[in-house]
């Protein structure tokens, strides 16, 4: 271990820092393998003291530091750039359930711990914190707020964001920032909490969370619909919230190309199909039976038939019919894997423009790169759409997306900030979309960004390379 | 019209200055009659060019400025102070809806409109604006936005920052940030916009905002619920969310005394009792007629009796019926005021603690002041209650009003905060409550906010005096 390191380790203790390249090779990679980072250590702290500690010393001795959670993120947000002189400070090791409240409904955490073991603690209260996603039993909450998840529940519950309470997170110069109220109504002062929430780990490091839950939603009904030719989804998305009450947790639009990269992947029939208009898996949920969710759910696509909006539809008759269907939902990235990869577009549209991007986009990638299978799925029901263009055969992964990122992504990004959308719904900035930050993001919203980053970080010592430029 | 106000003039045109002392008297002073501000004049924007306009004109001649929306807010945020040479900038001539998206479920507007018109706007499209409170019909957008308003509907959709996805504003040196997108998900680096919310008119002049909105809510059920001696609150509340399935949209505590205050102001029985433990009115929404909520209102009760929380329960059975229950709630302010007017404490507090603090302040009240009518209700449902001290028969508002401020209340507030809980729950600090900010809150997290304000607003043009020390 270099000397450098010594008061790190002093600080920090047995396990503290690993510095072994054998043992930090899985932090500098991110977890799409398309960025080899470096970096001396990475700092392991137990204690939101010796975070404050490792601060300081970074600050010193003229290091950088680069958070991290679960490394699950999509953007190379957690990545340590060569050339930087950052070390990663991982929260895996700060992992501790601090407080679950039942009657408040609120869960207090360490950043560390992993989602599933905090959903874990919810529902050992009969609670439920419905943060949910596919890298749910490794990413981490810190990294979920830093990057402000979404996932497969926004329709009902929100974003990170929206389930936020209290935060608490060291300072570029060592100082603890601590809000860690468990209250819904707070208004004491601008709540620059919000500010950290999204930042990527540029402000600060969050060390502490707390987090809204619900009661259990132990009462369900899902359906999986097959969409007749043009069925128009923002419709179907109005209805169901309308039809429902709002019961309506999860809307996932699968398109039948990804249905199609699953059946691949399986080598059999999935046991469900995709109509003309691809496939919806529509999930309602109850605290209560009082809530008579099946007659809700049959009622709705009575409705949608009757609007020849939906051609087909089956209704899970047992939990592990309705696992079957999640199943395929969740299994299409590694569907995407298994057919050579895919560059992702993490596009977010006002819901009433999903059909116009969806048209425009396929005419485009049709005109463009005919050669390229699209699997496009996701949180439709939030205006999130994963349109994903899948590695052709016999080309190189790094080589295509690159192509694909200089090129035909753009012109999809310039068509969904037409429609007014987004070029990235839920994954952030990090390294990997800076480039197009800085080409579509306003101009005074990124000086503003750039003096808010100084006022919390003023040398710089935060995530330096994530989301702005230097 | 002095000569110094000339170039606002010719920046706003006829109409946009108003200087003299009967036109600007009720922009001076506060809504509660506490304080009497001072100004050379009121600007009165039509747009947001003008806006950056006379930013620009402000900074370039020394003045100070004091946004301001319907002037309803309790703690003095928006009443310039005297001897600091500040404009009023009222946004009451900014007042267009100017979209509706019924199938992005959106609205967006000026920040001048009036929080009812802005409800009217979403209702002709069959969509709900949830935002409620008593001032709906004279606040506007702005102001609830500046200060994070809450109301009668937060337990089911949060506080104004809950329903915000777009914002726009004029910074300190007349520069436009735009980020009015109508996405839910739109993770594009610091989402600055939410640090203009709660900043009270601190970082900026908010001229445009874009809200949430959900299915019209055509279906309701109310009752009106006699609390049992000892009745816990926070078991009542955490089982009505369960069984309701968080349908419920309100859950308002009424007290004994708030009710007697009701009935003296009107000289009649107001037709419903509080029982040993107070009332609660109890309302759930749908926005379908799938969903049987008399049926789920009723079971919900039933339970509540069994568990002996609830002593007795009316159900409204018209519409009619439905308005007196709300008209109770609605009117207890009056009642108070007519009572001789009542020092106000927007306690928050974490929905277990409420039983502790109602016990333990109330012990503490009769203690110390026991000539004192305490008139306690409001949103227990997510925490927040309005424990408000009436003015004893003879005593000069003012003069009582200090003495509580500066004595019981400090106890009240350390109660509550060492019980969790917080010293304002939706009113925010304005001008009143900014002492209490400095005692109160945490000493790191004050220097941010203040190297934040730095950061937007180095020459303190926006809203000097309110929330922070100069």
């Amino acid at each position: 271990m270099p000397d450098a390191l010594n008061p790190f380790r002093d600080c920090l203790g047995e396990g503290g820092v690993l510095s072994e390249p054998v043992r930090i090779a899985a932090y500098t990679l991110d977890h799409r393998a398309l960025m080899r980072g470096e970096t001396e250590a990475v700092l392991r702290p137990r204690s939101v003291e010796a975070v404050q500690g490792l601060v300081r010393l970074a600050r010193r001795h003229g290091y950088g530091l680069v958070p991290q959670g679960g490394n699950t993120g999509y953007v190379g947000g957690a990545t340590p750039e060569p050339g930087r002189r950052q070390l990663v400070v991982s929260l895996e090791r700060m992992t501790r359930i601090r407080a679950v409240d039942p009657l408040n409904f609120t869960l207090a955490c360490d950043a560390g711990t992993i989602l599933a073991e905090a959903q874990a603690a919810a529902a050992e209260h009969d609670l439920l914190l419905p943060l949910s996603l596919g890298a749910e039993g490794s990413c981490r909450l810190g990294g979920n707020l830093g990057t402000n998840a979404g996932g497969l529940q926004v329709l009902r519950y929100g974003m990170t964001r929206d389930l936020v309470l209290g935060l608490e997170a060291v300072l570029a110069d060592g100082a603890l920032f601590s809000d860690m109220r468990t209250l819904r109504k707070n208004n004491v002062g601008t709540d620059l909490k919000q500010t950290f929430i999204g930042a990527e780990g540029t402000l600060g490091i969050v060390t502490g969370i707390v987090l809204k839950l619900w009661p259990a939603q132990s009462f369900r009904a899902t359906a999986w619909l097959e969409l007749s030719a043009g069925a128009p989804l923002p419709e179907i998305a109005a209805l169901v919230r309308r039809e429902t009450s709002d019961l309506a947790s999860t809307f996932e639009l699968i398109s039948a190309s990804s249905l199609g990269l699953v059946a691949e992947m399986r080598g059999s029939d999935p046991g469900v199909k995709a109509g003309p208009g691809g496939a919806v898996l529509l999930e309602l949920q109850a605290s209560s039976a009082r809530i008579p969710l099946d007659d809700v759910l049959l009622g709705t696509l009575e409705l949608l038939m009757e609007r020849g909006y939906v051609a087909d539809a089956v209704l899970a008759q047992s939990e592990a019919q309705r696992r079957a269907m999640w199943a395929i939902r969740e299994t299409i990235p590694e569907g995407e894997k298994h057919a050579g990869g895919s560059v992702k577009l993490d596009i977010a549209l006002p819901v009433s423009q999903l059909t116009a991007f969806l048209e425009r986009g396929g005419a485009l990638l049709a005109a463009r790169m005919p050669e390229v299978r699209l699997s496009f799925y996701g949180h439709v029901g939030d205006g999130n759409i994963h349109y994903n263009l899948v590695v052709p055969q016999g080309q190189d992964r790094l080589a295509f997306t690159r192509a694909v990122e200089a090129g035909i992504a753009h012109d999809l990004y310039a068509l969904a900030i037409d429609l007014g959308g987004s070029f990235s719904a839920e994954y952030g900035i990090g390294r990997f979309k800076r480039d197009l930050l800085a080409r579509y993001g306003d101009p005074t919203r990124l000086r503003l960004i750039a003096a808010v980053k100084r006022a919390f970080d003023p040398e710089g010592v935060m995530n330096a390379g994530a989301m702005l430029p230097d």
